[in-house]
């Protein structure tokens, strides 16, 4: 149990005067309870006193059962014959659950524009007009405040519990990142780097500290034309073949039991050429650099400067195209803290982001490298530590 | 290039005196422009008269050029250093073009609530308040008229082009029903079939009649606890290994360019018992009628009662606890049209929809068939044929 995620909420929810959070995302109901859903048909009301109340369809009652912390359940029959209608069903638990307690002011999700999926990555059940309507008219409207900076700024920072999940899915990435570097050969596919990838990690991850549930989203761009672009939020894997001398660029997104991480690498079919060694090794030095700036008190813009400044005077810096991070953890990427040019968000211990220098040239391809960097009190932790080489 | 989804939707936008519609959901833009966003901050804007317009960031232009559909373009800058903040660029694109035509009444996607993915099936981006707040500032909150309903009545009924690719990725989903019979063994966990299945369908489908982007979703429940509830929403696969006489049951969501199949398979570890042969026999016959019963002015209660009368005179109707269907297409379920008890949907040519009888025993296990099947003008016809015994 996170006790230490309740304690800096609910310090965070007094502060701003909200007697409740009304939860409804995948990514929070699992920060704040313990219990990643199956769908999404779930509501977690997190209360500053007396116990949370967490409303979910009887389908993933064995899954609450589970990983569900200390809270009340309400189960409504959900997906089989005669279950009714699951927004009645919702909105008769949301009214009992009101009605039940003196809450005033309710913060709830109101601009959680991007967003992770929950379990079952093929449908979303996203909170749309009916779902805000149902907790305006159950809450009453002047009583609603947006919490969502509130969440995004408890979430930048995870609690030790929280790392620990995050360095297991890390490590678990890693399986992904070996499997790649083992099968890069010519001849060889994107789309089949990235269905080895995405096997691997979900045979050899599932299970590993006790995961449950893992998968992983893998693109692998191969050749000039496909990795010069690949600095893209997402790059396609194609059926075009490696040759030898190309680079293939994984981008990798897993995710085991709610928690995410991001990493990338390239790697050549065949020997390197002298050029592909050289940007590799000034992105190694650029990683580092940024690595070494990541401390507490420094800022966003402090990392992102120490890896943009090493590209730079390498003569390659308008080819270095995008930021050097970003948070990473309940989401494949985290609106805080932003590691880029100009940023004054404060690195403190307990945020993970993402460290990726990347620099894409038109005519010869692009490389990225990229890890999850946990900041600490005294400096940082590279979490699933894994080589850059640019062959195995 | 699908003009008679145009024409459709056009005649029933005129019905409603709707004078635009603007999507923003990566599954309703499929629909009317051809382009699948790859992660989903895309509006397109399909007007009564004159050519549609799509906002769309430059980071996915390559595909929007090669899948869009004639509509004017308006391009924002994304991803990269200096691209400024998206809203402000999609803001100023809606007004702009809110300002170029004389819209009056203004459809959107008010009460979407079950989405699919866009490519990026790791993340999000769907329309919060702040995406609302937008069209309501741009069009004039009076203006608006939530065209949820229109679009999904629309979207039930499957143009000759959208048929082609529910073919295509029904028949790509017989690559991993394939994978799977062949795979099922004692000793093997349902992590490592899901793993083989995805990785079959990714590699196999992508290419086959020119699909470009190819995911499978699979879910393999193993052994009699996992099974006898394999009628949720979502099963979970995990490491429990597959004893002989297990059954396995795979749940596998393909998508294939932005159209959805859901199918269902079951298939015994070793040989089958007598017992396990009956059921599965029952269920067969249970589709066969349902399927029969399929036919354009027939209501989704008639198919229901179709499979549901085998399954009861067979003595196991308590156990056949979910109903005969849904529509899919757009999206793994959609809500047109429903095939369950007492759904007075009425079934037209174009529609499909699963057929999807099951029997689940707590104490013996679960086993569900499950196709996808077009309603024609003369009955109808099952996408992707594939063998429905228990063994390979």
């Amino acid at each position: 149990m996170n006790t230490e995620r309740m304690d800096r909420m609910r310090t965070a929810m007094e502060m701003q005067g909200l007697d409740v959070l009304v939860c409804r995302l995948p990514e929070n109901v699992l920060m704040l309870s313990g219990y990643w859903p199956l769908c999404g048909w779930v509501f977690f009301l997190f209360p500053l006193e007396g116990k949370p109340i967490c409303i979910l369809p009887d389908t993933e009652k064995h899954e609450a059962a589970a990983e569900l912390w200390d809270s009340e359940c309400s189960i409504y029959p959900f997906g089989t014959i005669g279950a009714g209608n699951q927004f009645e069903h919702i909105g008769n638990a949301l009214r009992e659950a009101a009605g039940s307690r003196d809450w005033k002011r309710v913060g709830y999700e109101g601009n959680f524009e991007s967003i992770a999926p929950a379990w079952n990555a093929a449908e979303l059940y996203i909170p749309a007009r009916r779902t805000y309507a149902h907790i305006a008219e159950v809450f009453g409207e002047d009583n609603l405040v947006d919490a969502t900076e509130l969440i995004c700024v408890q979430r930048a920072c995870k609690t030790p519990y929280e790392i620990q999940k995050l360095q297991v899915v890390n490590d678990i990435s890693c399986i992904g990142l070996e499997t790649f570097m083992n099968t890069v050969r010519p001849g060889k596919t994107g789309v089949e780097l990235s269905a080895a990838v995405e096997s691997s990690v979900m045979t050899g991850g599932t299970g590993y500290h006790e995961a449950r549930r893992v998968r992983a989203f893998a693109q692998v761009a191969v050749g000039t034309a496909e990795t010069s672009i690949a600095y893209r939020p997402m790059e396609i894997s194609t059926m075009r073949r490696l040759e030898s001398g190309d680079i293939a660029l994984l981008e990798l997104a897993v995710v085991a039991d709610g928690f995410w991480s991001d990493r990338t690498r390239a790697c050549v079919a065949g020997v390197p050429t002298a050029q592909q060694v050289e940007i590799n090794d000034i992105l190694k030095i650029a990683q580092n650099e940024a690595i070494e700036a990541v401390k507490s008190g420094s800022t966003g813009g402090d990392v992102d400067r120490a890896a943009r400044r090493i590209v730079e005077d390498a003569g390659h810096v308008k080819h270095f195209v995008h930021i050097t991070g970003h948070g990473v953890g309940f989401g494949y990427h985290e609106s805080l803290p932003l590691i880029a040019p100009e940023s004054r968000d404060v690195l403190q211990a307990g945020m993970v982001h993402s460290v990726e220098p990347g620099i894409y040239f038109p005519e010869l391809g692009g490389i990225r490298i990229e890890d999850d960097v946990l900041v600490t009190e005294n400096g940082r932790e590279v979490l699933g530590q894994f080589g850059r080489d640019l062959e195995q």
